[in-house]
């Protein structure tokens, strides 16, 4: 089985968000899967994804705090300014986190720890939404 | 062919730690594939998987070095702070070394560069194991 | 459809370089699959391949800025120094940013956003070339 669909979230502040139900939601034809994988793109070059803590929001805070300090912005190397003091920084964090997923499913169900769900990292001040390409392949059940 | 199992690693101490072989020993099957690939998850939050060189342990011993100068314990804007010192700074440091890896595999072999191998990068104090969810699939031989 | 080939890419000046042409160039069997994956792996461990804008060299120059403040050369914690100074910060620097891209295919063409573009970012003072190991897999059309 191989499907590939777009999913568009919508617009989200600066910082790491929880959207495990919202992407899972989007995706009925996982049940079907006896074994395969789930693979998620961001379609963006300014947000990313990243795969963490789904308990505690302030674990969420604390990513947005420390990638603000890791790569600041007004910094003097920041060349590319033109589109907002947030872009460049935004860029860097984009490739750190990184725009992919790449995860197991088993039985019909994603095959993650018990902790882990799916960030969208929004790193721009204002976006007014984003997409994501998921592309789902393996054995059906 | 599809396979997909656990893989359960020891307790180790905090640091970076080649387990290519540990890997390789528990998948078999990856002998009977002529094209295909290896998807390896860590089903956890704060430790994470890392493909570096192989070679010399001072290079891993330099990752830890580098990972708790760039993810400080004890910074002033953690909130998440319950678990310890060192819990905070172990997820943001899995996120940037990530929990996944996928690897290419060719004529019943990983297909990597001479000197790339397999990292268990444990960003705790204290872990009692480590669980690795691992997916093969491609052509048969 | 399965295939997996080698990519021999030249050598380049330190920093990050778009190299989305050159690595699709190498490929004509994209156009093939219907729906699909690229893989890419990058068969060394002081550069990466990333994702990111397409479009201004000024953020590529960015990119290459703070990776060098992020990751210091002559920093007191490094131990593996014989091989230059240029040579830990690589290592570094090339599980930061990442060994693999797993890209989605689509009507014969790579399914990504319509700013990104491949990056190899290249770590060293003088390197003479990299290989990347190009995997494709999918549904043909």
């Amino acid at each position: 089985m191989w499907r590939q669909r777009e999913i568009r979230l919508p617009g989200r502040d600066r910082g790491f968000h929880l959207v495990t139900t919202e992407v899972l939601d989007a995706l009925p034809e996982l049940a079907e899967l006896q074994v395969g994988l789930l693979h998620l793109l961001i379609a963006h070059t300014s947000a990313s994804l990243a795969l963490n803590e789904n308990a505690s929001p302030e674990v969420r805070r604390d990513f947005e705090s420390w990638a603000n300090q890791a790569v600041p912005e007004r910094a003097g190397y920041w060349t590319h300014t033109l589109e907002g003091q947030d872009d460049m920084p935004a860029h860097v964090k984009a490739a750190l986190f990184g725009p992919t997923l790449t995860l197991p499913v088993k039985d019909g169900r994603l095959n993650l720890g018990t902790w882990q769900g799916i960030y969208l990292c929004e790193h721009r001040d204002h976006a007014s939404g984003r997409t994501l390409i998921a592309t789902l392949w393996g054995e059906e059940r």
